[in-house]
């Protein structure tokens, strides 16, 4: 990106609203939204570094504070980057590292903390107010370099759906299937993906979610895979239902209409001022599920706008969100979802999986 | 385990060189040393829950303040568990729950805190000393059921270099390699797993590391593979580099055989008494290496002690060591690692994997 971005404006703007001159980043998915880095998640704690850290100056733009060894995920510019020492031979202490460039960058300006995540060790000499709420909500509006980072997630999603049709076979331990999903995205990415998957079998289903177990797949029965892989700090978002064998259960076939019918219903209103509590009530018309029925996406996997009851806040031109109702009774669970942009006329569906409640 | 474990003494007996009568943990591998919870990492940051916090109190014991969705990965007794509320429909604010339930028990008693990475918005309603440093070196002697755990997941590396053996094949795709050797470890745990891994191949070897790669395995080569498995909230850690194709390198062989004997002579030193520093000296008498020689291993991948230069506090009964030396020269690397117990009479070697220079 050339310039300040859009969303670089609206942390701006926030900053004016607060009547603060510097605001400080510390949630994984803020600060990737606005500095490009992600933190590995396979790894967690690390010894040698903190989750890379934001600090906003109104007067001297946004800066980085990583360790050396970090390297940004996405390119957004302008990020002034300041390392501390990374992995090495000398003894770490990356918090009291990153807490002294932050100290020393953000002086006595008058200054807003993501409190709910950033470290005490670093908040401590700082005088700032909590700002948590506001960044996870100002998220929400995505510009166009992150939607085409979700659709690149998305991407792999596809890939990932379409492995699970293709390998899915009665009696294939639920881990092998796996494995198979997880090699066909990582070898599209060309790299090691985080991924989050629901890749239940059976009965299972009807338990929401949950990891591949050391089970096996029915020789007649449905299989629901819920894939979330991140790929350059931006997640992507996917489920299908279908069965495997070739005597698909009767209610199983009428209940995924049902539910392909309510997500396609939900989907279409989709639109700049939609209210996300009316779109719950819609999915909710014809369907009785315990979860939300569709939920932001971005730099974290679950974001604002979250589709539940009693949420007012209007939908706006660019946010994505992924929407997934589902039923889970009489021994098996359905659920679809597809993501979704909020586009100046209505919605345009971003997911390009098969939602078919066959096999193929 | 029943009753105070020894670890629990120690955080005691810390407690009362402090002067305080509260310790609150925050960093993931203090607060599963102590409460057996730890944190999903796959999927990073979670709009839902805080990662795991633990709050010792000296009249009232330890508590672990979790999602109500958060399960213990090893059974560490005695743990009272609180819970706020974790996946649904209600707006989440983890934080600000974990903050209230966290001020509301330590009251007004001197607390220490874990600084650097207890969130400042739970930090801030207490007035404590940091203790991250004093809780980072405590960790490092272990108790019988932790020396256990650090054995079930060395197990995993076993499986995991053995499939590294078997798979190879020149030509196959580092990626795919990859998927075969996490699918034989989660098949092994029957569930899946967080792994780091190094894993390269041909002269991406003298780069000490990386990821698997979109490249394929030469025809005649080395392969690096290092493999760090959490299981139960406890790592393991185990390195073995080897050649496949028909015609080994005789300078690979020959600092092969070099890197095994300053392994062999650095792990026969291990004995309780014996000095970081010397140990690290050791390894490097034959073999110039950019990188530590060990490292503790245990709720975290890379813990104290460190094996470096400097590092002068003798080792003590029962903790557990990786060992790593290397050498990167040539074209190609080379690093071969164990973990050993530091047992009363010196060193028992944990890992059991092939550290042979031929592929079988």
């Amino acid at each position: 990106m050339n310039g300040t971005s859009d969303r670089r404006q609206r942390l701006e703007d926030l900053a004016e609203r607060l009547g603060v001159d510097a605001i400080l980043l510390g949630s994984p998915a803020s600060v990737t939204w606005q500095t490009g880095f992600a933190n590995a998640l396979e790894m967690g704690e690390s010894p040698f570094e903190l989750p890379p850290l934001g600090l906003w100056l109104a007067d001297r733009g946004m800066f980085a504070i990583v360790s050396a060894d970090a390297e940004p995920a996405l390119d957004v510019e302008p990020v002034e980057i300041v390392t501390y020492p990374g992995f090495g031979l000398e003894d770490p202490d990356p918090a009291e590292a990153a807490a002294r460039i932050v100290a020393d960058l953000a002086g006595d300006r008058r200054i807003a903390v993501e409190s709910g995540r950033v470290p005490a060790v670093v908040a401590d000499r700082l005088d700032g107010i909590d700002v948590s709420y506001e960044l996870a909500r100002l998220r929400a509006v995505k510009d166009p370099d992150e939607i085409e980072a979700i659709q690149s997630a998305l991407a792999l999603c596809d890939v990932g759906q379409a492995a699970a049709r293709s390998l899915a076979k009665p009696g294939l331990g639920e881990i092998e299937l796996w494995a198979g999903i997880r090699l066909a995205m990582e070898n599209a990415a060309g790299d090691r993906l985080p991924i989050i998957a629901d890749l239940v079998s059976g009965n299972r289903t009807a338990e929401v979610g949950g990891p591949p177990g050391s089970g096996s797949l029915p020789a007649n029965g449905p299989i629901l895979c819920d894939l979330v892989p991140r790929l350059n700090g931006y997640w992507g978002d996917s489920c299908a239902t279908f069965w495997v064998g070739d005597d698909p259960d009767q209610a199983f076939l009428e209940t995924h209409a049902r539910v392909r019918e309510a997500l396609d219903r939900t989907v279409a209103a989709i639109a700049p001022g939609a209210v996300p509590e009316d779109l719950d009530r819609l999915a909710r018309e014809t369907l009785d599920f315990p979860h939300h029925t569709g939920h932001g996406l971005g730099t974290l996997w679950h974001e604002w706008p979250r589709v539940v009851p009693e949420a007012r806040a209007p939908l706006e031109e660019n946010m994505v969100l992924a929407l997934e109702p589902g039923v889970y009774e009489g021994g098996f669970g359905v659920r679809l979802e597809q993501v979704v942009l909020v586009g100046a006329d209505g919605p345009e569906i971003l997911s390009g999986h098969d939602l078919g409640a066959l096999v193929s």
